[in-house]
């Protein structure tokens, strides 16, 4: 049991790593509490769920969408949330990503705490403070940033997570071991079955490192003006490579990884070495698929991401394990070097 | 020309009141700025704007739903608005709202500033960081607070404002009169006519002061945790009045002025004088109005105003011009005097 604290925009946030979700109940306010959750997480955890009144939302990026915050603002109004109220979003990164918000507008801003139940969201998702929705195919274009007052990454949750599901959090996990804290690397390649057979302690202690490194980047930069966008790594290619595959966040970023790295070669920014290193790590975690599309399809699609300033991106490359770093580059030369490595 | 600073919640927002309108162009970046403003407004002013896209709005309150936010998101992206965008909010209260909200959440926040045209907005809702839509019927239910960079008040521009608009705004400026600044009120009753014909410099004079006292109580409160509750004197039975007569905001604000007043002289807060000399004001402007409803229909229309905490809500008095204070009471005494004052 673990607490890293996230300090941004002037607000603390609490995030605890192998807490006994039994102890939730000591952390939000005796009443006024309404819980937002998915079907899923209800169906296997309803029952242990403090005595609040739920909102449940159907699971998946779908529910991502202005509608389903009015929605939920309604079911708050007839629970008589009001200014003094408390939402606690329990599950994955959607539910997390609509509770931040719902919660950040709903009277012009009630406090807020997480159960983060997916891998995914508790090695990144949920620490940082960002939420949102989607207009249309654009990912989190509305929302805002603002801190959890809490989130508790149980580990033993993760058990009954689905199988993609879990290997999806993987690889936002290997994300932040390439840029951020390479013994994550070296633990993934060391422990590959206890983390196969979802060891919970292994796992706490590799949420707390990815969250500890997370804490820091926010701590420093919460508005992503800065250092922040390094966590946008394999992001790029990945966001387009996810809306038009249709696959789960972390395999597609995977994908994105895989494209960052062997530009990173290319350039050598890194050896071949470091880069084969991560790629197997990806095979050994059942990440690496059929990832090719058009360079035309991949074009319109990142000139949506609404990362680029003007007609430019962020792209972030490495320079070893540990060592990401962010270019300016049009995205004509995205697109260049996507096509050199499709038609290889 | 006059300058006024507000400083809430770490940011400056700079409010010009008699400003000739064409100085605008030198406040807002060379590219990448939409305007938001409404048809009405356009079919007016629309030759005069800076040279850049516009996304308009139908006029009215119905245009404040997240639906309106969506559309207008979507035209953001068509005219490849990114984070380094700005919007300009060329309107009344309803525009104000909307851009500042949209402003708010697009991309996680760009930057925006406003045209005030309506004397209501230049009096009140453009000064304050406070922005949002409706849920239903439910006003501003969502929304958030954040300072817009500039504020114009150009008071030539009132000239065209069709009349109950203009009347609605001089019973908010009455209500800062109230509450705030007493000589608003002298100069109301002296410069009748004048204020009957807009004369633009007596107006910038009047809004300037309404401006002042807004801008120092939000100084001192961004989010209404205190202070600033004193803003909603007259609110509380106007909200309902506005809902169930479906009358402008202003004239409502009177009534509901109104009734505080008689409050405030029935519990001799104030004395008789002070109370009739306000309301012969509300007569002098045509502010008064048949406002009768049932106490039932008050009832249920209070419960649902989202400046409740619990069963209970901040109600303002008065003890005389300048001198409001707040008193958290339960619904149920409201409805009682409510009940007394609608017999009698």
């Amino acid at each position: 049991m673990e607490e890293i604290i996230v300090n941004a925009g002037g607000c603390l946030s609490r995030i605890f790593v192998g807490q006994h979700r039994e102890d939730i109940a000591r952390m939000i306010p005796g009443k006024g509490v309404v819980i937002i959750t998915d079907d899923n997480v209800y169906s296997v955890y309803g029952k242990e769920f403090p005595g609040f009144p739920v909102l449940r939302i159907k699971p998946g990026e779908g529910s991502k969408q202005l509608k389903t915050v009015e929605l939920l603002a309604a079911g708050l109004l007839e629970h008589n949330i009001d200014r003094s109220g408390f939402l606690l979003g329990i599950g994955g990164g959607v539910v997390c990503d609509i509770t931040g918000f719902l919660a950040s507008v709903f009277m012009r801003g009630i406090s807020f705490g997480f159960v983060s139940t997916s891998l995914l969201s508790q090695v990144d998702a949920s620490t940082g403070g960002k939420n949102g929705v989607n207009l249309g195919e654009i990912k989190n274009l509305i929302g805002i940033f603002r801190q959890p007052e809490f989130v508790v990454c149980d580990t033993e949750m993760l058990k009954t997570l689905p199988e993609d599901e879990y290997f999806s959090g993987l690889a936002e996990l290997i994300k932040t071991g390439i840029i951020g804290d390479p013994s994550i690397i070296e633990s993934l390649e060391k422990d590959h079955q206890k983390v196969r057979n979802r060891d919970p302690e292994l796992l706490s202690d590799l949420v707390g490192r990815a969250v500890k490194y997370k804490a820091s980047v926010v701590t420093a930069d919460e508005r992503e003006s800065g250092l922040r966008r390094v966590l946008n790594f394999g992001h790029t290619f990945g966001h387009a490579i996810e809306l038009h595959k249709g696959i789960k966040h972390g395999f597609a970023v995977a994908a994105g990884m895989e494209l960052s790295l062997r530009w990173s070669r290319e350039l050598e920014y890194i050896d071949n070495d470091t880069c084969e290193r991560i790629l197997n790590l990806f095979s050994l975690y059942n990440l690496r698929f059929d990832w090719h599309m058009s360079p035309d399809d991949m074009r319109k699609l990142i000139s949506h991401d609404k990362k680029k300033s003007g007609g430019d991106i962020y792209f972030v490359f490495v320079k070893g394990t540990g060592k990401p770093f962010v270019k300016l580059l049009p995205v004509s030369e995205l697109i260049d070097f996507y096509s050199r490595i499709t038609r290889k």
